[in-house]
């Protein structure tokens, strides 16, 4: 043990004897009481703590930082603990300056995580941030709850906040969050978690600040059909199929009621029609947004009304001061209950019960986690990989990977070159180092000239010409890393422009003019309009690196060098830069409008891949590889199958009886093997290859979406000339539609089911029969949305049915 | 001597000596050449030196960051310095850490000295930042040309660099300029120039990002008549009436040309239409705007012809890199020839011959200055009154002056409340000190309990509420100290809202319910709508701040105590926060349209106090006193006059044949008195007193303003009781109108003249005869406006005439 390690050994004696981190229930008040027994129920064990609370020590306890009741021996417990891509600092969380726990894995933001499509990569990833954690916790430096994942998903690339989750689409995403809360929470059946993850934002957040638009005040128009269709499913990933401890809910409104004060989303949705019902399941406020209810929504008259409002709908905690400060008159005035309160404290209690922190701490794996279980070998290697494997190859003439020699010299120009924190993106903790691009090719011993950028989006260049010019130069091949950062994109920040800024790409065709092999890293969480890049001849090749992390550098150089091959895919769309300009950030609707319509709709082009009518740039899942592959269905020699037919009803007798939700059935192998063999037909380099399955073709109501993502898989380390099968199981709610009174739909019709970006290969076939209803929807109970921005979810959505003859779905047989 | 002052010395001493500040014309290359003859006519001697330049010399001082000519002992000289609102630091102006020179004078930012409405005032202030600005060079920490003066009209609320402005009005913009040059560049006839200032940014300019239109490829749409009438009197004040030594052209395109690539604004409107042609008068590019030619206007299609069209256009330097990298290729091609490159260089070089550059230094006043000359006891006085000058009081229940014992104590809560670098504003320098209010409070041995505020724009405000209650729970009056700063409104960061930030909102009204004096003073340059502060019959009063510098927070408690009574008038309207939703920040049109017209004009409530439609929270001029004031015109014992008519050709032939321009021909008080009589009408404060005087009536083209701003003064510390006269000059121009054409005409039909927003007391006439032209409008040369982006300014302007008996002025007699 080193000199540190045996000092924090030291410390953690110290944490674990005199400090106030966890209750003491052998020689505290507590001792004796049930909720230190450890074979009652954590229900039973959190109801007893809390019926030995006075009430005002229970109104005290409903903010996240959480005095405890001394009286009793209850610590206090900060709630507010963040762990994006790893642990954050600040808040309930907090680094040392150095040594022990000065430091925690940083791996990539989730935006390239998800280009990586890599759900084992995702459960690794989350299974180290719980393990430091953990680590952290048992120093005394962090919680046992964290506010994360951000799972909102990315429809417009304005959002600020886009780099913070997995992308675009709501079937990868409620795939990736499966993942990650696996890994940050453990198995559902373990008697301890590791930690509590929180799902966030619940729901329809994904604006900052647009025009007018703040998030604290928008009120987000969302139709049944595209909420369930596309902003719910992530959250039900949560809360049905994941058991994820906490949720949080958001700054916005939905149709006129602000989420935190709305039953309809917390009891009827979220609980009710989910099953969300553990009692150490618990909702958050997001910060201050219990504020917000009543100003700027103006959804409760007094601030007492808005206290009562969201704690009586469901809000257990408060992130902010408001539960505190103003549920004590709430009381008084009768507006909260004490089952409503005891409810909120009995889930957080019971939520701290199943992370063991009221059990003795030599019977918890947990709780054994130290300093040595931090930025391991093993969490280093994988947050490179990380950042290795979402790197997406958007163009190449052949110039990658490069062919550098002893003798040969790169130009790193721009402010990406030597960036440091900007590999961190939000939400960061402290890494154990950030590699830069410059770092990593130095320590590759490349013979490097670097210059910095022109600088932020749009800012003046003015004197940084003269240092890129030098570099460009003295080398052989010019490499531009830059693109956007978080001065642009951010918490609180929407982007102004999806357009490269005009000092940069004034920059990169001047340096490409040089005739030299010029390749561009095009950095930031946000994708930019690379179209004029794609048509200047002079620039070799893009690749998009997003926000990478501690070893953001290294995994850049090596993919540059073609130690590393890229296979990352693009997890939203990268639209062209006129693309803002038609669609208000503010229009939740997903499919495109003509503006003519009777109900009034602004015109739209619709939204991400799906329903975006225009021509991307980029589309979403695009990525090119260093070797070439063939793809195939092993089920037919031709790249299309013959069409065969298929009956709902079969499909539906077919599910095996423990599925416990029918979207979930499987689409049986027996019937129509969706399986797909991988050939790296290439001689030189091995590749990893993700798979991405889509559907497509005339099923359920019309307007239909372009394609929709029903499968994927990674399959990693493909050498030439090797062959792969790839699992690519679809389930029968991803076949699916959501009609208009959000309920999913299996339709008859025709199914086109095509690989990588809509085929070719592709498997055709028919559903015939009756359409089935997979997941009902709840209808929202209008007599609870009496405040002043009711707009009403009227008759209007409800139309049609789906009873023997009838439906949408056959009209289109 | 202090030992500072004797080490300042030996510094001087130096800096005269071995260093390359200035050219040496005794012992260097020089001597003896015609540009060191200083009996030599400017132009002469700088075409002599100029001639002495190789053509790589030459191109190769065409950058802000000047090289100079070593061969010839011509020093390098930096052109990029800034002095808003004081000496700023970075660029050419070098701040020592500590010391002599490690401070100048900051003063407010110019909208709050232009809420003085104090023309003397301003004189004095750039009186004193030119003789620290000339310590500052001789100390070789700055140059001698300033970026500096910002006069864009601040025409929307949302606009981020309106702090920079003095206000919203042309004709006061107009008055406040004159003066302020006059104070940086001293008289005309001067031998010497105090220092060089810079008009800017010319013209259109005033939108940083907004809705994904960025500054720097923003084409403003903007009539003749909307362009004569507003966006250009002030750099008319500039180039006509005050010969200001330099202009900058600026990022923005007017009707498709990029300002800095137009022969029409630099040429025929700025050089020939207003006689600025001293070859000392030169024209820099903003930073990087020759780059934006290029890119992302567009407008030339290679570098070496975006940098060949300004410099022809008359765009004399570049501040940037563009010049010296591509003017060698537009040479090289012929697309620039030596004369117009010579006429560049002599401009620049003409105008440091003016500034005393190649002098003996004996000779010149200015260049005997030093840092006993900064930040002298009067120029903080100064700089104190310049702050309290501006403070606009808005609302005021009786509360104030508050009556503070040594029994009571006050709260001061907000996050200006003990603001620092807040009090600077943008372009700012080091100050002597940063007088924050609660330091101010704490100096006059007030009891203050402190608490900082919510945050900023709308961020959440979790756990600042505790310190907000426990100050005001322990204090007798409560004084919030909040609004906006430079993290929401900047240069390159317009507003997204002139809503008070909910969280602020919030706090200020919980604040207000306990039932205590509660006084809101409102700080930051733009306007925020202080409606609900109005009707909250718990807000006692409203003061607003703006910006207000280094003796801020003095001057903000000596009015809240009385020791100093506010005066200032809002120099902006203030908007109700829903009007940036009624128009976009591109409109550029100030009249208001109902969006259903032939011309196709999007719906506009009308822009600034003259074309708005809408009800302002409260307007320009508005400002309330300490006393009472009674107003009235000498001429007449009511408060209106009788209808006196007066003709045109009369007051035309009245015109003192000295008047250089017909415009500025005043209205002669012989034929038609306008001084008031100002009396304090109060018992017991002595109070400065704005006398603001509006033109309106139907004369002139419909539609007509509601009013205009055509006089103003400031009478300062009038005693209760006594009576002063306000001298109120009004110009021919200012009662002319503008036509569609641009032109300047006085117009037959009926006029009131209002004192104090629009009056009692009023003067009213008519005017008859012919309409007359007091100054023609220059039409744009088609020929030269060739590039992409050409948007015709075609014959629908030009209509209608005002020959006998015609003209639609005519048509409301």
């Amino acid at each position: 043990m080193s000199p540190l390690r045996s000092g924090l050994a030291a410390f953690l004696c110290l944490a674990g004897g005199a400090s106030a981190l966890f209750p003491d229930c052998v020689n505290g008040p507590l001792k004796g009481e049930l909720v230190c027994d450890t074979s009652a129920s954590p229900r039973d064990r959190a109801a007893s703590l809390i019926s030995l609370f006075t009430v005002p020590e229970k109104l005290n306890n409903t903010g996240n930082t959480s005095p405890g009741v001394p009286r009793l021996g209850v610590p206090p417990y900060e709630w507010w603990n963040e762990a994006l891509h790893g642990v954050a600092a600040g808040h309930g969380v907090n680094f040392s300056d150095a040594g022990d726990f000065s430091h925690a894995t940083s791996f990539p933001q989730p935006i390239l995580m998800g280009a990586a499509f890599d759900d084992e990569l995702i459960h690794a990833v989350a299974t180290v941030v719980s393990t430091e954690a953990r680590a952290f916790n048992n120093a005394n430096r962090s919680g046992l709850d964290y506010w994360t994942p951000n799972i909102n998903p990315y429809k417009d690339p304005r959002w600020g906040r886009g780099q913070e989750t997995p992308g675009e689409d709501p079937y990868h995403l409620s795939q990736y969050v499966r993942a990650l809360i696996a890994g940050l929470q453990g198995d559902k059946d373990d008697k301890y978690k590791r930690v509590v993850a929180t799902c966030k934002h619940f729901v329809g957040y994904d604006l900052e600040t647009w025009n007018g638009n703040y998030r604290y005040q928008f009120d987000a128009q969302i139709s049944p059909q595209d909420l369930a269709e596309y902003y719910m499913p992530p959250f039900q990933s949560c809360a049905r199929d994941s058991n994820v401890g906490a949720f949080m809910c958001s700054y916005n409104a939905v149709n006129g009621v602000p989420t935190c004060a709305d039953p309809y989303l917390l009891q009827t949705i979220l609980r009710e029609h989910w099953g969300w019902t553990d009692e150490e399941q618990w909702v958050t406020s997001d910060c201050d947004s219990i504020q917000n209810i009543y100003l700027p929504h103006e959804w409760s008259p007094t601030r007492e009304q808005a206290v009562a409002d969201a704690l009586n709908a469901g809000t257990d905690l408060n992130c902010g001061t408001y539960y505190p400060k103003y549920l004590p008159g709430a009381y008084a005035q009768g507006l909260i209950n004490d089952t409503t309160l005891d409810r909120a404290l009995i889930r957080q209690y019971s939520s701290l019960i199943r992370l063991g922190y009221f059990d003795p701490p030599e019977a918890q794996p947990y709780r054994q986690l130290n300093f040595n279980n931090v930025s391991t070998p093993e969490a280093e290697a994988l947050a490179y990989r990380a950042a290795a494997e979402g790197i997406v190859l958007l163009k190449n003439d052949g110039a990658l990977p490069l062919a550098l020699n002893a003798s040969t010299s790169l130009a790193l120009i721009g402010d990406w070159a030597n960036a440091t924190t900007q590999l961190q993106g939000n939400y960061a903790g402290q890494a154990p180092y950030l590699h830069s691009p410059l770092h990593a090719a130095q320590a590759r011993n490349l013979t490097v000239h670097y210059a910095a950028g022109p600088g932020g989006q749009g800012d003046p260049t003015t004197n940084s010409w003269d240092a890129a010019w030098a570099a460009a130069d003295a080398a052989d091949v010019i490499v531009y890393v830059g693109g956007l950062d978080i001065s642009v994109e951010a918490e609180g920040l929407d982007r102004n422009s999806i357009a490269w800024s005009p000092p940069q790409l004034d920059m990169i065709s001047a340096l490409a003019a040089q005739g030299k092999p010029t390749v561009v890293l095009a950095m930031g969480a946000g994708q930019l309009d690379s179209a004029p890049l794609v048509a200047n001849p002079n620039v070799s090749a893009i690749l998009w690196g997003g926000v990478p992390g501690q070893a953001g550098g290294d995994a850049l150089i090596d993919v540059l060098l073609g130690d590393k091959a890229p296979a990352g895919r693009l997890p939203v769309t990268q639209y062209p830069a006129s693309y803002i300009a038609e669609i208000a950030m503010t229009e939740m609707a997903l499919r495109p409008a003509n503006g003519s319509g009777e109900d009034g709709a602004s015109a739209s082009p619709g939204r991400t891949y799906m329903w975006y009518t225009g021509r991307p740039t980029f589309p979403f899942g695009a990525g090119l590889h260093y070797t070439t592959f063939n793809a195939s269905f092993p089920s037919n020699s031709t790249t299309t199958t013959t069409t065969s037919t298929l009956s709902i009803s079969a499909l539906l007798a077919a599910c095996p009886p423990s599925t416990p939700h029918k979207d979930l059935c499987p689409l049986p192998a027996s019937l129509l093997p969706t399986n797909a063999l991988i050939t790296n037909t290439g001689k030189t380099h091995a590749s990893d290859y993700v798979a991405l399955l889509f559907v497509s073709g005339t099923h359920g109501p019309a307007p239909r979406p372009q394609r929709r993502l029903v499968a994927y898989t990674r399959l990693r380390d493909i050498a030439a000339g090797e062959t792969r099968t790839a699992a690519l199981e679809v389930s029968l709610g991803s076949l699916a539609r959501v009609d208009e009174r959000g309920r999913r739909v299996l339709f008859p019709g025709a199914y086109r089911l095509g690989l990588d970006v809509d085929g070719p290969p592709a498997i055709e076939f028919a559903l015939e029969g009756e359409a089935a209803v997979l997941d009902e929807w709840p209808e929202p109970d209008e007599s609870v949305r009496v405040g002043k921005g009711v707009v009403g979810v009227g008759e209007g959505y409800f139309v049609g049915g789906y009873g023997s003859g009838g439906g949408e779905g056959q009209e289109v047989l």
